[in-house]
């Protein structure tokens, strides 16, 4: 029998080892409790209505067709037992063997120890956080158009993006242009121009993986755009209807998480040191201390570069050059050889602002403005190659580009909304009902 | 103050409406549940993961966005008081004073007094609906993949259809091509050409709104895809793993309902006579009895044809008609002129089957097989001018039918089918665990 490698998590990293593993002489399962691989870095254009989910994400057994000896297993992985040498399939229903095993689940958002702001305030990981935040952006107008109070109106008009990183400062970016030009005349009791863009970061800069001077540039791009960047804000309370920043209330209704990290729980059940966020402090062959037959690969690992002392960023091309280092080590392995320390190359670091804006840091080059921008829509189209959605996506974004406006408009879940988010609903036409007279509760 | 116009339903029929009163001195509201225009005649190819939501779908503010004198609410009208001219949404939250009322609500499915099918048989009325059926659809692949016992895997690759008009007609007709040349490399454990479709009709034939010849030609162009086509064959009982017909159990994880319609229950709220399937029973200009300020509109009214006799289909261009009819009496009545009966004009009846036939008929000519699919192709993408996503969809099309595969792979809601449908979690990989050889309980 071939030796059965099992790779948790269909990922950039998950994905990668298992395309390294071709035709190689072992059995691969990849395992994922979603059904699709996902192009997270665009994952913020679904949230903001400009990409529909099939756009970014593809079924792991269809990029995983052609290759015969991998498997795709629809399921969560809830434990390891690496003495065992077995997964534990939800929560015990069945339980995978293995020779080797890679690790790449990825991390969740960190809420800094109030787990009960992820309700208020999601987080953009999956494409379900995508849609639940396109759905609350969406319904914001929709109560603001039928709200009479002006606070409690202003409140549905502000957005609070917390976390000044590329992903809050892309989601960020795309809201003003969105708001102000493209939902502009579809309202008739709200102007959409007056909406506010908040963008809160607790260190002193935004895009801390960036250089001093692109970091600065984005944020004039930003404030260009009309977002308001607030750095050195710590966020202490979020409620359903306002974020506190220490003392002060800022009313807003809706609010999207882009701040810190929590590593997936998965990398507990290996019984090795973790850092500070729950990262593997894997080798630098990637496998963990004392079981070289198991790897972790992405954003779990927490991996060294060459210097053996910047870390390696939790990016997409990281996690892709993870994965197809564990599997070239199995194989080495495999074929009795000696493994290689992992090098992770620096691609690049890229940032969008709005609508024809970027920052991008090659270490090397750096560039700014529209030409950054260009390379960003370069390099994702180059990404998408083997996406079959590159036709529409490029459709959807000259369209989305051209009109300002937004196509994937549908809101599916709006009890979702309604039942976090709970208040007295109002019609802004006339009415005769005393009801339809109130404000919301709490704003003056 | 001009007169207040409220149309409730933003479907065919509301939107027609609306958009015939465009420019015209009444002010006009738009209530919906929903945000968005469906064009619901595609709707089973976003079920049987063709199309994407926004492909079919559009923001109903989106479509009205330069009509100046119509205002768009989202919310749901709980009751109507025709003496009072009001609407209540929102169960009393507010209320919406009326001059004039249009009622374009539709219909859901009925069960036939079996409520409780639902939860097991979904039906295809909303984008909710299709993105259920097509979790349902996909998840059943993969949890049959995942089967060890053989009868348990038949009922996973068993889908039955229920109601063999022109959904349960298009919908069957979709599955067998998917099923069998679109997934056949991707599973490893279970052969997708297997998979049965069943199409249950309680008439002595389908698809009864055509013509005997053209509804003998359907049936035969799904048994050549494989489908098999059972009429006189009544549901007596649907539980999570079978569906009964009289006395005999077909084993089935996934049922798909398309049979019989129930109106809209606002249409009790006006107090006016209701056809057994409670559909209202309007004048000839469409208003309701001793109301000559209230019309209703689409699937929710019973009217009949020129001839007195022939009930009005429940068609899109049905509702389309009845709309602007509606809309035109009032303008006339506004205006000071007599108001009209409505004609309806029959633009022909289609449905396709399977990858590129289809049956039409439009009265004086009856047409099959490839060029009525040609037809229907046209008619639909005619029908889509207006919607921007023509181009995306027939790139989709164009995709889908050459390639045999179905981009719209992402399954979202997989906790969904978890619930309705609790089951054991089998591993079909070499497993050690002894739960893994655990069949599903019932099936032998």
């Amino acid at each position: 029998m071939q030796p059965r490698v099992v790779i948790i998590g269909g990922g950039f990293g998950g994905y990668a080892a298992a395309r390294e593993l071709k035709g190689a002489p072992v059995d691969v399962t990849v395992i994922d409790r979603t059904n699709h691989h996902l192009f997270q870095p665009l994952l913020y254009q679904v949230a903001s209505a400009t990409l529909a989910p099939s756009d970014i994400a593809v079924a792991i057994r269809w990029v995983l067709r052609n290759q015969h000896n991998a498997t795709v297993l629809l399921g969560e992985a809830t434990a390891i037992d690496v003495e065992g040498r077995t997964v534990t399939l939800d929560g015990g229903a069945s339980v995978l063997p293995y020779d080797f095993l890679i690790v790449a689940t990825g991390t969740r958002h960190s809420y800094f120890g109030h787990p009960e702001w992820e309700a208020l305030a999601p987080g953009l990981k999956s494409i379900e956080d995508a849609l639940d935040i396109r759905n609350r952006f969406l319904m914001s107008f929709e109560e603001a158009e039928r709200e009479q109070d002006p606070a409690a109106r202003r409140a549905f008009q502000t957005f609070v993006i917390v976390g000044g990183g590329p992903t809050g400062v892309e989601l960020a970016g795309t809201i003003p242009a969105v708001a102000r030009v493209g939902f502009h005349r579809e309202f008739k009791h709200i102007d959409t121009r007056e909406t506010r863009v908040i963008l809160l970061e607790g260190l002193p800069r935004i895009l801390t993986s960036f250089p001093d001077a692109l970091a600065d540039r984005a944020r004039r791009d930003l404030e260009q755009l009309g977002v308001e960047v607030r750095t050195g804000a710590m966020v202490t309370r979020i409620e359903s209807d306002a974020v506190y920043v220490g003392d002060e209330r800022i009313p807003a209704r809706t609010v999207f998480w882009a701040a810190g990290n929590a590593a997936s729980p998965l990398g507990r059940s290996l019984g090795v040191p973790l850092d500070r966020s729950g990262r593997v402090e894997v080798e630098r062959d990637l496998s963990v201390p004392g079981h070289p037959e198991v790897f972790v690969v992405g954003d779990l690992a927490a991996t060294v570069q060459r210097d053996g002392v910047t870390p390696v960023p939790g990016v997409a091309p990281a996690a892709n050059q993870e994965g197809r280092a564990a599997a070239r080590n199995i194989l080495a392995t495999v074929g009795n050889q000696p493994r290689r320390p992992f090098r992770y190359i620096n691609k690049g670091n890229l940032a969008t602002i709005g609508r024809h804006r970027a920052v991008a840091d090659f270490g090397f080059i750096r560039v700014r403005g529209f030409f950054a921008w260009f390379l960003w829509l370069f390099v994702h189209i180059m990404y998408l190659v083997g996406f079959r959605n590159r036709v529409t996506v490029l459709v959807q974004w000259a369209f989305a580009y051209f009109t300002y406006e937004r196509g994937m408009r549908v809101i599916t879940n709006s009890a979702r909304i309604a039942v976090s988010n709970p208040k007295p609903r109002n019609i802004v036409a006339a009415t005769t009902a005393p009801a339809a007279q109130k404000g919301t509760p709490g704003l003056k």
